[in-house]
């Protein structure tokens, strides 16, 4: 059975990879991160979602949260609410957190060399109004060659690979392949700005994303029962 | 005056570039990790070395160590001792840390954004031995595109540069360059597994080739002095 290092969130597009990367036979080694996001409640739904995949281990690293400042995610002013779907779809979000996924890349290839595993998956997603560029095709493409040029493993067989399968997913193909795959949503949060509770806003665009995917998947979101 | 971030180590190489950058009129920030390295004592001489040059900021960032297992400097075996220069020479090295520069680098990135910095600076050498592939320039030229691809600034203008000027340069090359520009090597380290007290063991990989560079440069080593 082959390894492999997942980025998990705790929110709905990594818990489908992780099911997506199960279904595929890989043995999962998940990793989150606290890297100062102000909706830490999620690095709790991601030991839920972990621990009811089974998976063959969960890591959580706190990393020096210098970088990742200056993001309305962090300490950079108010999560923006209420926005249009076209503000949500325009430019960079002043969500955008500095060279976050090329950190967490960047740690899970170490992880994943320690393993003898050439495999990462991460749930980046360049539809559905992501204006993250390093949420992009391009990025995951060019940190993959990058990955094979700086390490031993990369160097020795040329054999990373960055596994992104929800690139070019709506959130509603998502929600509907996670269900087939037995995903438990009501796990997961999406919310940039929860209550103390973990209940989420229903505001924030992370919250419109979610709300809006699973209206076009024709689905109840199961975290809607669970905070009615 | 432009901003810069620089990984500093508290080696001789990164003393260097520091003063190389600020030659060249940089305002410089300098990051040191503490990534569960037994030769730790290198840290100390990272504030001894940013003190010394009278920098804008000197950060030390605690790394969760997980990626970084499995090498000789860490928790991976014995720093190999008494290597012949062929050996040194040849193949990637017990000391080869997992995706160490990709995540320093990255980590700078997210650090260099936050200060609206563009330039960032790293002593990798790739002659004189190293067998390190996150040393060599295929390395650093394409993580500086993946760092144009991965973040809000580079987007915005591609203008990230990753500027690593000892590259080409001999360990004796550097070390003239360093004394043209006033570098206290006396403060610097190199050794791989020193004494209590810091003193090298001349015996390492690190030791031999700092040694080879002072005789090749025709210059007493401070660190010498130092510890006699």
């Amino acid at each position: 059975m082959r390894a492999a290092v997942l980025l998990v969130s705790g929110g709905l597009d990594s818990a489908t990879v992780l099911a997506i990367a199960r279904d595929q036979g890989y043995m999962c080694h998940a990793v989150s991160f606290d890297y100062g996001q102000r909706h830490r409640h999620e690095l709790k739904a991601a030991v839920s979602v972990c621990s009811a995949a089974g998976i063959a281990s969960h890591r959580t690293v706190i990393l020096d949260p210098t970088p990742f400042s200056g993001s309305a995610l962090t300490d950079g002013g108010d999560v923006p609410m209420d926005r249009s779907e076209d503000a949500m779809g325009s430019g960079i979000p002043d969500t955008y957190v500095p060279a976050r996924n090329l950190v967490f890349l960047s740690y899970a290839l170490g992880i994943a060399e320690g393993l003898g595993s050439s495999d990462i998956f991460i749930g980046v997603n360049a539809i559905d109004y992501s204006g993250y560029p390093d949420c992009r095709g391009e990025f995951i493409e060019s940190f993959q060659e990058t990955a094979n040029l700086a390490t031993r493993s990369g160097v020795d067989a040329g054999s990373i690979r960055i596994h992104a399968p929800l690139l070019e997913w709506t959130k509603a193909q998502i929600i509907t392949r996670g269900q087939e795959l037995g995903v438990e949503y009501g796990l997961t949060t999406s919310c940039y700005a929860p209550a103390e509770s973990g209940a989420p806003c229903t505001r924030c665009d992370a919250c419109r994303l979610r709300a809006i995917g699973f209206e076009q998947a024709g689905v109840e979101d199961p975290l809607r029962r669970r905070y009615s």
